[in-house]
């Protein structure tokens, strides 16, 4: 079963690395990653992607912002600081709708505070960007086991983009709940959508899933609800990047998962660390990455769709709460009403235990 | 707006001619095509698509056969007999889904077998054909003229692969409703989507959209619940492959927008004409073509499946009629309950005028 990291601090050389996510499936290839500005090209590129590994990575961010301002020391400390404030800011805004990046950022960057030198502030952040980092992998084992029970024997889970092991640093939050179900004896298959346009199904969730031995068949999205029809479904497990009181995000496509598997009667199931609750955030207020016209316009090194015409490519969509018949979290699964939310939306998740 | 035809016979070089539908957007590739083998490959290339233009292409198909018996003759009749055959049950069976192709080589078949001279087979054959290419124009205007009725001003369209002028000989079917809005004076825009694996969407119903200046924006299959729950969708129009008493079949996808768009109370239309009714099939006893793994596991020159992975990759689903707000066909538009859908299964459609 997969224990591979995938993201993780190399002590030796005090820098961030990482499997390049749109180098696979044709190549495993680590990035060593010294700066901010090489990190937030990361994120912005999807190099790293998935809510909880982007908590990871804003953590580990601030880490390396704070090693700049400890090497640059004896020069002008405010000029330093104000260098030390924007790298962060950069780094909180790389991507707008996972709430996590801006969460790990903020998590270190408040341990950071009481401390004056650079030096003990780069020794502090880094302690509690591994905190985290040792937490993610803990949480998802634990939302694994939580959902596992969710999970006949024998069944057929369908999920959408790739909320595995390199969405966050280790097991997974949906394919978490896919390995514990099998790490349990259960004999679980798993159809993954391949997930427009960049394909995180096909290339990232297949990967995980034929290395670790696991059934896994790539279908179009569009083929989803057909499937649902065909009774080949028997549950939908997918990851968020933001839960507010209303509503779930996550990767274009979910909601019409949701929405079919209501029309079906078939379990529509939500797989999140606590750090992926926004308390404050409603619907309305959270901004929907809208990505380049190009990755749907263009396939490899053809023109797809011609000019003249205009191209909508939302990264994300939002599911009502009403559509989900459970949220697994790592404290365990949340039926509905989901009154008892509010519980989730402490400021301080890990403060909590 | 577009009167450019798509699929037709050179009379000069006793050939078919038609748009290579593959290489659009980037080229407007002309195939000139004399042999039943050369049609037979198009179709399964998807060089010619879209369940009216394969019934013409049927048609024509059997010309082609019918003129190679013509011009062997002389040799040995029984001999030649077999082989016309043979070729006109691989071009039947080129695909299995469309009702259209078959329809349109027995139409043709069927005046022929009166005639024991290959010569004048020949030639009743090609007037048999130019009288469904014919007829497949006129129908077109009609199913867009009817359909247009529903079409309110200012509205946006959703619709999903292609059915426009490409899928048929010229006008289109779901495009053929757009573009007779259009040309009453509505102001309608399209949103296409992009349809996966080959992007019919973003290749081709796109390029006719823009082609005839008609506003259209292209999205990811599985962006379109997302936008109906955001407003941004009035209405759903598709085409058919084949429309059973039970089933409308169609581009795998067609199923999703059905249930997405009940679930947002949008009104769900079906264009096609009445050679798309089979009156004897049930929904059980339809093949459902499973194309090659390729078209999902391949992005142009890039493996984006890793090897272990099972893929599922269905060209068409079946959307049961109860989904269906409208049926539009050439002679007007039908309401549920579909009760006099009987009248839709004759054997000859055409004969009924």
């Amino acid at each position: 079963m997969d224990e591979h990291r995938t993201l993780w601090w190399d002590e030796a050389s005090s820098v961030l690395c990482f499997i390049d996510q749109t180098a696979l499936p044709g190549e495993v290839r680590f990035v060593r990653c010294d700066s901010v500005e090489r990190l937030v090209d990361a994120i912005r590129r999807l190099e790293i992607r998935g809510a909880p590994a982007l908590g990871v990575a804003g953590a580990y961010g601030v880490v390396l912002a704070a090693k700049a301002r400890r090497d640059a020391s004896g020069r002008d400390q405010e000029e330093l600081q104000r260098r030390f404030q924007e790298e962060v800011d950069r780094l909180e805004l790389a991507r707008p709708t996972a709430v996590n990046l801006s969460w790990g950022v903020r998590r270190v960057l408040s341990r950071l505070e009481a401390s004056g030198d650079p030096a003990a502030a780069f020794e502090s952040a880094l302690r509690e960007a591994h905190a985290i980092a040792r937490k993610d992998g803990e949480i998802c084992e634990r939302i694994g086991d939580h959902g596992a029970a969710l999970i006949p024997d024998g069944s057929t889970v369908m999920t959408h983009c790739n909320a595995g092991a390199l969405a966050c640093t280790r097991w997974g939050t949906a394919l978490g709940v896919v390995r514990s179900a099998v790490r349990q004896g259960k004999l679980v298959k798993v159809i993954a959508c391949e997930t427009r346009p960049l394909l995180q199904g096909s290339r990232l969730t297949a990967w995980e899933l034929v290395r670790d031995r696991i059934d896994v068949s790539v279908v179009p999205d569009s083929s989803a609800a057909f499937l649902m029809r065909r009774g080949e479904v028997d549950l939908v497990i997918v990851g968020a990047d933001r839960i507010t009181r209303g509503a779930v995000f996550n990767k274009i496509g979910t909601y019409m998962h949701a929405v079919c598997a209501r029309h079906h009667h078939i379990p529509f199931y939500v797989a999140a660390p606590h750090s992926t609750f926004d308390r404050t955030g409603k619907e309305a207020d959270v901004v929907i990455e809208r990505r380049p016209a190009e990755e749907i316009s263009w396939s490899g090194s053809r023109r797809v769709v011609p000019e003249g015409a205009g191209v909508i490519n939302y990264a994300f969509d939002a599911t009502p709460l009403n559509l989900v018949d459970a949220l697994i979290t790592e404290d365990g699964v949340i039926r509905p009403p989901f009154a008892h939310l509010s519980g989730c939306y402490d400021d301080d998740p890990y403060a909590r235990r």
